[in-house]
C-alpha cells in the first residue's frame, strides 16, 4: 500500500485538460492521490483491475471522470463498494449532456457521486474527495474549512469594470 | 455451439416487456435466439464472460436492451467483436433520452447499433439482426423480404374512422 | 452528540415518499440516520443551524432531497465541509431536470454528490452515504459488501414473461 | 438610508459583464443604484445581511443575476418580501438552461421575477425594476415612457445590406 | 377607476385552472383584482385596449398566464409600461417549455416578469404583484410578512408517513 | 396596389443577415416582394397596420422572421387570414430553439407555416411562399419547377476530397 | 380531375385521430379534400405516385402527418412543387419533439410547412390549406374571415369557474 | 458485380467531412467500399435506384450519412433489407439532435442502426459494418480483433500534460 487514498481516473489522455483541476485542488489541500487513464470501453481489464483492487491497495475514494456514452465511473461503481465521484466532461455536441446523463442515472445499487459539466465539476470531485476524508483526518478537516474561508474572503463586495 | 446466432440481452426482468418484441420479430422470422439478463452494474462478471465466450459459442449479433445509464450494450461493445444492437428502454423520469444517450454516444471504437426508444426499438431490433444474418441465408433474406412485403401490403388505403 | 452520523434532510413532506428510500436502504444496512424537513425557502435558518451545528453535532454525511429550483442541497453544501449527497426529485412539468441542473451544477468550490432523479436516486443516496462511512467502519463495509453480493445474486438468469 | 431603491446583486465578479446592462438602463432612465457581489454559496452570511437589511435600508426592487446552479435570487427572496427580479447567467455547457430552470422554478411562497438568459434579460431586470418604481413616481413613469417611444421610434421602416 | 390596481388577464377560460391561483393568493392577502380573458391572437383588439387603458384605469401590476405559443404576456408588455408577471401554463406535448421559453425570452425592451410553469408559477404571481404593491402600502407589507412567516412555521419538523 | 404579393417581415435590422436568403430566393425565381422591420413588441401599430392592410394592398403571403421569444409570425396570423410563414431566427443561448418554439405552437385558429432554424429556414420561406403562389401562375410555376430540377441536377455523383 | 384540391396523407391508420381535426375544419370551411395513408418507410412507392401525380389531379396543397423519424411530409415535398403542410403528430417517449424536428428542419430547397406537435396543429394545418386556396377563391376567403371572426367572438369576458 | 459489399452514401459533398471517418476505418481494415451522394430531396430517384439495385450489386451493409431532416438512412431502410447504418451529422443550431432524431426513431419494421453524432459515429458506422462482414468473413475478423487490440494498447497508463 502506498498510503495513497484517492485515485483519479479518467477515459482518455484528452480528459486530462478538465481532469487536472481535480488534482490541483488535492495538491492545495495537500492530500496525495494517483492517476491514471481508465477506459471502460478500450481497457475493460485494467478497469476490472482498477476495481477490484481498490479497496486492497488502500483507496478510499475514486474520481473518474469521461465524456460522451460515459461508462467509466458507473462500471467502476459496479466493481468496489468505494464512493465513486464521477466527472461528467463537455462534448462537441452534446455539450456533456450525453456524459451527465450517462454518469448521474444509475440504477438503485450503485451511486455515482456526480458533479458539474466540465472543470468546475471536476474540481468540485477532489474537494468532494477531501471532505470524505476530511471525516476520519481531522487536519484535514481543518484544511478543507481554512480553503473554502479563504474562498470566501477572496470575494470582492463590489464588481469593478475590467 | 448451440446453433442459436442471436443473443438477446437486457439489464432487468423489468425490460423483457420492451425486449419481448425483438424475440417475437425473430419468432415471425424462424430465427433461433437465446435470451439472458445480463446486468452491467450487478453481474459485471456475467457481461465479461458473455462478451469473452460469444464468438467461441457461434453468436454472430448480441441485442441488448438496458435503460437509465444504460451501460450494458455499449460495454458489451468493448468485450466482443461481434455487432451489437441496443436498444434505450423508456424510463420515468426522462423518457429514455438517458438510455438513448448512454447507448448511441459511443467513443470512436465500439460502436452500438442504435435503435429507437422502446418497444419499436426493440422490434427493429429483431429485424437488423436478421438483415445481418440475411446476407448470408438466403432463405433468411427471402423471409425478411416476405415479412416486410407482407408488412406493407397491411397498410390500408384510407384511413378509417374507429 | 447522538452517534448519529447521517442526515437526511428534504425540502418538504411531499418529498418523504422520494427520499424515505434513503432510509430503507441504511435500515437494511444497519445505519442510523435523522430525517427533517428543512426548506431552502421556508425555513432558510433552519438550514443556516442545520449546517452549522452539522460537524458539532457529530454527523458525517448529509443527504438533502428537493424539487424544482432545489437550492437545499447546494446551500447545504455552502454551511459545511461535510460531503453532501443531492438527490432531484421528480417534477410535474419538468420531470426533474429543473431538479437535477439546479443540484449537479454548482460551482467550484461547494460540490453536491449527485445522484439520479427519483427513487433509485434516493436509495443510491443510501448507498453513497453507507460506502463514505465504511472507510472507517470495517463492519458496515463487511455489511455493504453483502448487501451488494446479495443484489448481484438476486438477478435471474433469464427473463420470464409475466 | 440612502435613498437607493434598487440593488444590483450578482454571484461572482464575472457576472458584471452581463449585469452592467441593467445598470446602464437605470443610468439611461436617472435611477439611482447599488451594486454588490453577494455569493449564495461562497459569501452566504453576506446574502443574509442584504436580505434582511433590504427593506430597512430603503430598497424596494433587488436585481440578482448568476449561472449555472443559480441559488442566489431564489435565497434572497426567501429573506426578504421585496420583489426580487432574476436574471439567469449564460453559461459554457448548458447555455444558460441550468440558470434559467435553477432560477424560475421556484416553489409556491417565493417568487422570482425570471428574465431572458444574458445581456438582454439584464438590460430588461433595469426595465423592470424602474417599472416598479414607476407606479409611485409620475417622473419615472414618463421617462420610462419616453425610453420606449424612443426605442420605437428607433426601428427604421426597412431593412438595409450592411 | 375602480381602486382594483392588479389585472389578472389569460390567453382562455382553460387557462383559469391554472390561474386562479394567483387570484386565491390575492384574496388570502386582501388584495383587489380584476379577471379577464384577454386571447392574443383570437382577441388581439381586446390586448390592445387592456393594455392601452391600463394605467387610467388605475391599474399597477398585470399579471398574464398562456400556453404553448404564449404571446399575451409580451403583447402586453409591449403595450404598457406597467410591470407584466407572465405565468406560463403547462401544456400537453412540450409541458411548458414551450410556453416558457415564448415568455421569458422577451428582447431588450420589453421585460417579462417570469413565474414557474404551472400552478405554482400561479401562485408566485400573485405574491410578486403584491411585493409590488407593498412597496406603497404599508398595510400589504405587513399582511404579506405575515402570510410569508406563517408558511414557514407551516413546516413541520420531521417528515411522517403517510 | 403595387402587384407585390409577397411581404418579408423581420423584427429587427439584424435578423436580415437570415431573411435576406429568402429574398434572394424570390430573386432567382422572378417574384417581386417588399421588405419591412416590423417589430411586434417596439413597432406593435405598424404590425397591426400591416396586417389589417395586408389584403386590400394585394399581398398573398406573408414572411415573418424573428428570434428568441419570436412574436411577430404569431402575431400577424392573427391580423390577417393570408397565410404566414415563419421563420426562426436563431439565438445566442438556446439557438433557435425558443424562436421555433415561439413560432410553431400556436393554439387552434392561427397557423404560421414554420420553416426551419436560420438561413435555411429562411430561404425555404421564399420557395413555400412561390410554391403558393405557383398555384395560380402557371409560368412561376414551370420557373418552380426548373429551380428544383437545376437544384437536383447540381449535386455530383460521388464527394471530393477538399 | 375530382375537383380536390386538398390532400390530407399521414403515415398510419393510428394518426387519423390526430389528422381528423384538419378534416373537420376544412368541412367547416366547405372545402373538399381527400384522405389517404401514405407511408412514408412501409408504402414508398405509393408516395412516390402521390407526389408525382399532384399537379396533375389538380391538387394544390398536400397535407401530411406523421410521427416520430417522421420524413412523409418531407419526402413529399421533394416529389412535388405543391406547398406541403406537415403536422407533427405526438409520440410517446419523445413527446413530438422527435416529429417536430423530423419535419421542420428540412434542408434548402424543399420547405415543409410546419404546424404545432398535435391535434391544435392539424386544426391549423386545415385552416393554413384554405387560407392558401382562398388567395384565389374569393367565397372561401369569406368564408375563412367569418369563421375567424366567430372564433374570436366566442371568447368570453372573463373566467368561470367549472 | 464489383465485390464491393459496402455503400458510404451521405446527403451532400458538406458531408464527406465527416463521412470520410467511415471510409478511413475502411480502408484501416482493408474492406472495399464505394462511395456515392444520395439526396432523399433532391435525388430521390438516386435513393430509389440506390436501394433498389442494392442485393443484386452485391452489396451487403449500407452506411448513410445526414444532417438536419436527415432522412436518407431511414429512407434507404424502406428501399432495401440490407442493413443500414446512420451517421447523424452535427448541425449548427440544433447540434446534431435533429439528425439523431430523425435517424434514430425510426417506426417498427424498418430499423436503422443509428451511431454516435458527428465524426466518432462515422468512424464507428466503418467499424460496424466490418463486424457485420467479419461474420462471415475469419480474415476481416481476425483484421477487426487486431485493429481493435492496437486501439487497446494505445492507451498509456498515466495522463501527461500538454
Amino acid at each position: 500500500m502506498t498510503g495513497v487514498k484517492i485515485g483519479i481516473i479518467m477515459g482518455s489522455q484528452s480528459d486530462w485538460t478538465t481532469m487536472r483541476e481535480a488534482a490541483q485542488i488535492l495538491d492545495e489541500l495537500g492530500v496525495a492521490y494517483e492517476t491514471r487513464i481508465v477506459s471502460a470501453h478500450r481497457t475493460p481489464d485494467r478497469l476490472w483491475d482498477y476495481g477490484k483492487t481498490a479497496v486492497a491497495r488502500g483507496l478510499e475514494v475514486i474520481i473518474a471522470g469521461a465524456g460522451g456514452a460515459a461508462h467509466l465511473p458507473g462500471m467502476m461503481a459496479s466493481k468496489t463498494r468505494l464512493p465513486v465521484i464521477g466527472v461528467p466532461v463537455q462534448t462537441r455536441a452534446l455539450a456533456g449532456v450525453d456524459s451527465l446523463y450517462s454518469i448521474v442515472q444509475m440504477p438503485r445499487g450503485f451511486p455515482v457521486a456526480t458533479m458539474a459539466i466540465g472543470a468546475a465539476g471536476a474540481a468540485n470531485a477532489g474537494l468532494m474527495a477531501a471532505a470524505i476524508l476530511a471525516n476520519s483526518d481531522p487536519d484535514l478537516a481543518q484544511r478543507l474549512e481554512d480553503w473554502r474561508t479563504a474562498l470566501s474572503a477572496s470575494i470582492p463586495d463590489e464588481p469593478v469594470d475590467d
